[in-house]
């Protein structure tokens, strides 16, 4: 695909979650039709979606009749099946691309890929038995972490290691898969960088953005990040790097730690990122039209920010406090019309935005 | 309808164009669906729609299986048949309510009502034959036009009278229809202001747009208008006067002349407004998501303008300057989606943002 797609055309979107809703609403500006692909019924994204294809990704009719009705596919998760990817592929151009899905779908392959092109990480060793997480301890130390290497287990296959007789339990907890063996690092703050790659080769970041976590989950994302400029450049230069060597295009999240030492990438991922949500009252043109405007090959926007904001998550029950959120001045709500409130579901954000500083 | 209408519900829209699609959009950030009721095929509201239905307003058992897939109904422009409006009715209610889209379906009995609630029109009287026209112009003088009472044609239907040898053709302009006299008025700018009543009678007015019109159509609004306070304070106030009025509950539309003699109400549309568009980029929550906060029983939101904005409407060729306009910096653009291209048709519309001032 070289030119840009014309208003009409159709973005192929694998996952029907809220990032996919909002990805669909961003293709409407542009004058392009989303055709979501989601196994389960009811997508957040169905609603503001041309076409809605409720299928399993082992289902290949279904793959091969949305490839057929899409000019190009994207998706807003990363644990699509390696097979369902092959076969939309042989007709359509999946973009992120495959590489950039691999390596974020593997801890291993995404810490060996950024030590690769010189940007720091946690201290980390592959283990895959008792061996090597001895060896690993021996090395790095403790305490630290145990985590799959694979993704999609939703905050499970994750163990904490504050001694070394915590390992039985710990490697008990992997279930016997692959896993990764991470030192702790202290920091000061969890900053990320939304930035987008155009088919051109463009790069464009959005202001880094400060996370709060509660429970593993993304809490708040504030913009500006308190912190000093030639850190936010570096954040930036750090995310064109990774975009650079990816050969990417789209918008990319990465999670970045703040240290005394510098920078320690956290985590990457190949797609829109909640704590990129602020962009929608922040700044012109936002992460999900940026994401559309890169996979459609279309020029990227000006995601300058106009405005301060602070977004936050309205998880389960923070449902109840929407009317009180719909009258608050400064207030821009966005909900996912979930039908079912569930403990840690993701029902919504807010957006405060306050003048730019 | 009591209860703000929860996540999930549905918003019933009459009419399928660029309205009626940032409508569902707008819709879709509380949480809420849209069913888009329209004639023609593959309307713009209909790649953003949960569900679309095709018919025409004459298919009762279509308006009838509409109104009962829907909790609230509202229509994006004010040409709908009153059999059908009736139909609906009887199952749901319409807002803004009937009496506000009568008024403005009729420019005899909208001139009747502003006079009446103290608002200041050009001079106008109504037309049903040769005798009155010479007894208007007697009475207004020339230079006047002469416009049939009722909307829908589509430009049609207005005829400029120079002098009193005008009015024999001008009256052939109007096919016999009943018509309206309405003297010329000197005015230094045009502008409008957009402004919400809510379910509560709440009122919030977005800041007066200047609107320069170009072979009829609107070519660009900006905002702030050039105006003094004291203007823009009479602009808002004028307008909060015809909701309360009205007993309205939605979004308005008001257009006014800027004179020496103050301000002169041109004309009021029911419903969302094109020199309302500048509100999604100006303001965290703009035209489109405060009339679907009106018609679904929430409160309104804050639409303090944040940025200043000048929107410019892409019409027909102006499609081809898209390509230059994505990459503009400040430049957010709105696409429809139409699959065709027309002179005189509006294809989208750009809001190019600055600082606000």
């Amino acid at each position: 695909m070289t030119d840009p797609l014309p208003s009409g055309a159709t973005i192929g979107i694998l996952g029907g979650g809220q990032l996919g809703r909002m990805l669909a609403v961003a293709a409407s500006r542009l004058g392009l039709r989303a055709h979501v692909f989601e196994p389960a019924p009811n997508p957040p994204a169905g609603d503001v979606a041309h076409r809605l294809t409720t299928a399993p990704y082992e289902d290949t009719a279904a793959l091969d009749a949305f490839a057929a009705t899409v000019d190009v596919v994207t998706y807003e998760f990363e644990n699509i099946p390696t097979a369902a990817l092959d076969r939309i592929e042989a007709a359509r151009a999946i973009r992120p691309n495959r590489r950039a899905l691999a390596i974020s779908q593997d801890r291993v392959a995404e810490k060996t890929f950024l030590n690769e092109i010189g940007l720091a990480t946690a201290p980390w060793r592959a283990v895959n038995g008792p061996e090597d997480l001895t060896a690993a301890i021996a090395e790095i130390g403790t305490p630290g972490i145990l985590k799959t290497t694979r993704l999609g287990y939703d905050g499970k296959g994750q163990a904490r290691i504050a001694s070394p007789s915590d390992t039985e339990a710990a490697l008990a907890a992997m279930g016997g898969a692959a896993a990764v063996y991470e030192g702790f690092i202290g920091f000061s703050a969890e900053i990320s960088v939304i930035a987008a790659r155009g088919a051109d080769g463009a790069v464009a970041a959005f202001d880094p953005g400060e996370n709060v976590h509660e429970g593993g989950i993304l809490r708040t994302t504030t913009v500006p990040a308190r912190i000093p400029p030639a850190l936010r450049s570096d954040a930036v230069l750090t995310t064109g790097r990774i975009l650079n060597a990816l050969d990417y295009v789209g918008v990319i999240g990465v999670e970045l730690f703040v240290t005394p030492r510098g920078l320690i990438v956290n985590e990457i991922a190949p797609r829109v990122h909640n704590s990129g949500h602020w962009t929608q009252n922040g700044c012109a043109v936002d992460q999900f039209e940026q994401h559309v405007r890169a996979v459609a090959g279309w020029p990227l926007g000006d995601g300058a920010r106009h405005s301060d904001v602070t977004m936050e998550n309205l998880i389960g029950n923070d449902m109840l406090r929407v009317p009180d959120i719909a009258r608050e001045p400064g207030a821009a709500l966005h909900l996912y019309g979930k039908a079912e409130t569930r403990p840690g579901r993701k029902m919504g954000h807010v957006n405060r935005v306050r003048p730019r500083t």
